[in-house]
């Protein structure tokens, strides 16, 4: 019987014996929690997430309305697969196994573009969830323009050496199973497309933080997506009937959230690094890789706005020539061309390569989804946190009392949190978006709210940060980084917020007041008009006459309020 | 001027082009607020927190009494020089290069066994954060006992590829500049250690969350440690006086913190895996990795707790036979043995291989840091979360009102954080230890409790987790995930120190009510023994004996309560 190894004491050399290369599969095998795999529940979320996340960007980067089909099918007590299946460009199927199954490796990392993705892990940590916890590998159907049929592969990882192992690779018709066309309307034979399929252990649970939460507020920020959803589970058994089936085993329909707009949002470019947002490392890494043959061009090409009067003025405040070859300088005088850039006046970076849901489409979505009786939305101007760009915007739903039932006049506001359009669902208390929201004043615009807490109130808060680069808290995606540029303008847009908030719960306020002053003064008319009738000897023709007169009066009054 | 890029529509072919790998050290490079190292001073820290945990490690494993120097040295305003000196087994040439400059890399990841470092990013992520805010490369001077000299390397990372790069490699006299010997005795040449040297963006700054502390609950931990440590700052420029020195550059003294114990803690074990916490996909990969040629020797070799005839038993189940090759195991019939391990009844995994602190040193520790009235200490036994055995401690301290300034009548109870003897300063409100505290019911112990929230009074709770393998949030090793076995343990420890607490506060409420009674009585004790004596017709002397006796009485009285 295995038990306790006996202690030796170690020596430099039986300690050095023992040292190994960790593979980054390993890593987070071990860690499966960093990237939102904790629970059966959580991992659910997170796969179908990352499915999606990876679909929308593929549909919008080859300029393809994006249609998606979500469907989680039970097979068991606590195992379900998750099939995601989109209309976008397909992948090629050399890149496939890598993207799919290895970690860190993808196309978004090494640039600086608002999409979804940015890491390179998430689709294949899903995967790699699936292994551990079923054995089994996941398959990818796909299909691109170019070629005649579809292909099918399975693929795992090597946990081990972080690299694909094939298992299946054939080529196959295009989709057999599921449809990604709306299945309410004529089947079409899609033209391409990639559809991932996955076993894992899972629970499916509704609520606040659910895929059925996941997936609707998908549909509020993302207008121009088509999305069939269901979830297809094992029929209950019926414990008085032997264990039969209580229900045989039906297909349920597919849920439908119907693309609002005919339109792409606007695609948004991709920058190059702002020279004040670079490190001194990053400048000395980006100086030895430069393809330019001199310094002043490796300024003005690998760098966003610098202009050729900025590189020279650069080289001039460094001591160094324009005409120095950039690996020389990386060896021996970065630290003065770092001063030197960092002494220097530029424009800040380019911010057109932001794609903002904007306040239209904001107020659009929360009509939508929420009902309520206020709702503003305030998308505020790019700027810029370690020389990344980004852009935040705040939307507010404010319903009135007994309006909405999931909306208590006591309980604490609801706060819906976006990054570049993909909702976060769990981590709320470490997100940088709450904190924004806890440290505006809301009691100056007519909330209760307990000290360093959310405001109460039947108010729904929705909140979107869009960036080049989202600095999360962890590599499961769920929060944003306390960065203070963040907050400040996630402030100013929920101050902003609020101040339109309280002009319209004052003016509620005073509608209120002035409603009851009139029911006053409406009681007392008739009396009124009597009283007048026997002072000034009315007839009675007369007194209906000033009752009107008065009616008419109060009104006016009213109306001017 | 470069400016945003013209966007185009990609196919799947432009896709598959752009797609590519992304080593560990770009993508943590990017990310290194995952690693601790979002702001210079918390920088500083984290750089301090994986020297001296590696130092302390390595002198543990090779059953040395540690000694370690840390110094801060500030080059400029917002540069400094950490250097952390050891008397450890050294590290043997070969290795330091990888060790130091090569992100998951290390000996403590692949085993299970209680240590502070088990990731082998830590003192590797340090360095890269030195290169990329100052350029430089780390230090590292070390000697093993059975090398005549000691050698001095200085590394850098390759971001790209993630290995390192070795800029200096000398054969030198041991430690040139700094001393780990205690500096206030006679030096001693020390024969074996490390020093790690890191020129770093940082800032010093001093409280809850700085170095001093850090170093300062290390030592309350760690009473086996002997610590010197000093800051040298630059001197400050005098304004007034054309930007001289207002003080010439002294060195200032050491501060040390002695050692309380001469003995190391009890050394912890290696484990092997337990089999009801290995999951599908793990059991698979052992299978495939084993030594073993029968199915049998694989699951009494491989895993902990599984005796001969459980093997049997779970072959059985599983109706494979014991013969079986692992291998051929791992690819057709895993999912049979991992329903039969998990139905078989087995041993909880070993516990001997958990050094706690233990209830002594942790009272110990509190008396000597925190003044107060009340302390008590918990150690509960050891359990298991998925497979890993682990074991949580308590300990309380609790000041009479004005007793220790530090801590308020009115204020939050304050909460030290520890994880195998390592200070968890950041991040207390993710963690499962500030989870528990929030969890447990303080009303009952006499506290006042804000809902959901910290305890108020004038408190320190400290707690600490100790396992073969922390559930961190995140790689920067600042706070315990959210395990519900965890939060149990930890809450019944609470508990248990909580009903101490009331039984304390109780004793001393009713000392004080008696304290008061007997005020009142004392006032009329004179009053009695005169109506007495009115009464009884006493004398004098008989009333001054009535007094006495009655006083006697009191005190014996006042004695029993």
């Amino acid at each position: 019987m295995a038990k306790t190894k006996p202690v030796r004491k170690e020596t430099a050399e039986t300690m050095g014996a023992r040292q190994r290369e960790i593979s980054v599969s390993e890593f987070f095998l071990k860690n499966r929690h960093l990237l939102g795999f904790d629970s059966p529940r959580k991992a659910l979320l997170t796969a179908v997430k990352e499915a999606v996340d990876n679909s929308l960007d593929a549909c919008e980067e080859a300029g393809i309305l994006p249609a998606i089909s979500v469907e989680l099918r039970q097979l068991a007590e606590t195992r379900y697969v998750v099939h995601v299946t989109d209309n976008g460009p397909g992948v090629v199927r050399k890149q496939v196994p890598k993207i799919f199954a290895k970690l860190l490796y993808g196309s978004k990392f090494h640039r600086l573009r608002m999409s979804r993705g940015q890491q390179g892990i998430g689709i294949s940590a899903a995967g790699m969830y699936g292994q551990l916890t079923t054995g089994r590998a996941t398959r990818i159907w796909s299909k691109t323009q170019r070629q005649a049929h579809a292909h099918r592969i399975a693929v795992q990882i090597d946990t081990k050496t972080n690299k694909p192992v094939i298992l299946e690779d054939e080529e196959v018709d295009w989709v057999p199973t599921f449809s990604m066309d709306d299945p309410t309307t004529q089947p079409q034979t899609a033209v391409h497309g990639t559809c991932v399929s996955i076993e894992m252990e899972a629970a499916y649970v509704r609520g606040r933080l659910s895929v059925d939460e996941f997936l609707k507020q998908c549909a509020i920020v993302n207008p121009h997506l088509q999305l069939h959803y269901r979830v297809v589970l094992l029929p209950k058994k019926d414990p008085k009937n032997n264990g039969q089936d209580v229900l045989p085993g039906t297909e349920p329909p597919w849920c439908t959230f119907r693309r609002g707009v005919e339109i792409l949002p606007p695609p948004s470019g991709e920058i190059k690094p702002h020279p004040h947002g670079v490190e001194l490392g990053v400048l000395i890494q980006m100086l030895k890789d430069s393809g330019a043959r001199t310094l002043k061009v490796a300024l003005t090409q690998d760098f966003s706005r610098v202009s050729d009067k900025a590189a020279h003025y650069i080289c001039d405040t460094a001591g160094l020539s324009p005409k120095a070859h950039p690996r020389r300088i990386a060896h021996q005088e970065s630290e003065a061309l770092f001063k030197a850039i960092n002494a220097v006046k530029l424009m800040r970076p380019p911010t057109d390569c932001l794609a903002p849901i904007g306040e239209e489409q904001m107020l659009a979505g929360l009509q939508k989804e929420i009902k309520a009786d206020f709702y503003t939305a305030v998308t505020r101007h790019p700027t810029v946190y370690r020389g990344n760009p980004f852009q935040v915007e705040v939307g507010l739903a404010y319903a009135r009392p007994g309006e909405n039932a999931d909306l208590g006049h006591d309980d604490p506001v609801r706060v819906l949190r976006f990054a570049n359009r993909v909702p976060l669902l769990y981590m709320g208390g470490g997100c940088a978006i709450t904190r924004a929201v806890n440290t505006v004043n809301w009691k100056a615009y007519g909330l209760a709210q307990p000290k360093g807490g959310l405001p109460l109130g039947p108010l729904v808060i929705m909140a979107h940060m869009a960036s080049v680069w989202v600095p999360f808290t962890s590599e499961s995606k769920e929060a944003v980084a306390h960065y203070p540029e963040i907050i400040r303008e996630l402030t100013f847009a929920l101050q902003e917020c609020g101040r339109r908030l309280s002009v319209y719960l004052n003016k509620r306020k005073r509608a209120a007041e002035a409603e009851r002053k009139r029911g006053y003064i409406e009681k007392y008319i008739p009396h009124l008009a009597l009283g007048l009738r026997e002072v000034l000897q009315f007839d009675e023709t007369e007194q209906d006459r000033v009752q009107q007169a008065l009616q008419e009066m109060l009104e006016r009054s009213h109306l001017q309020l």
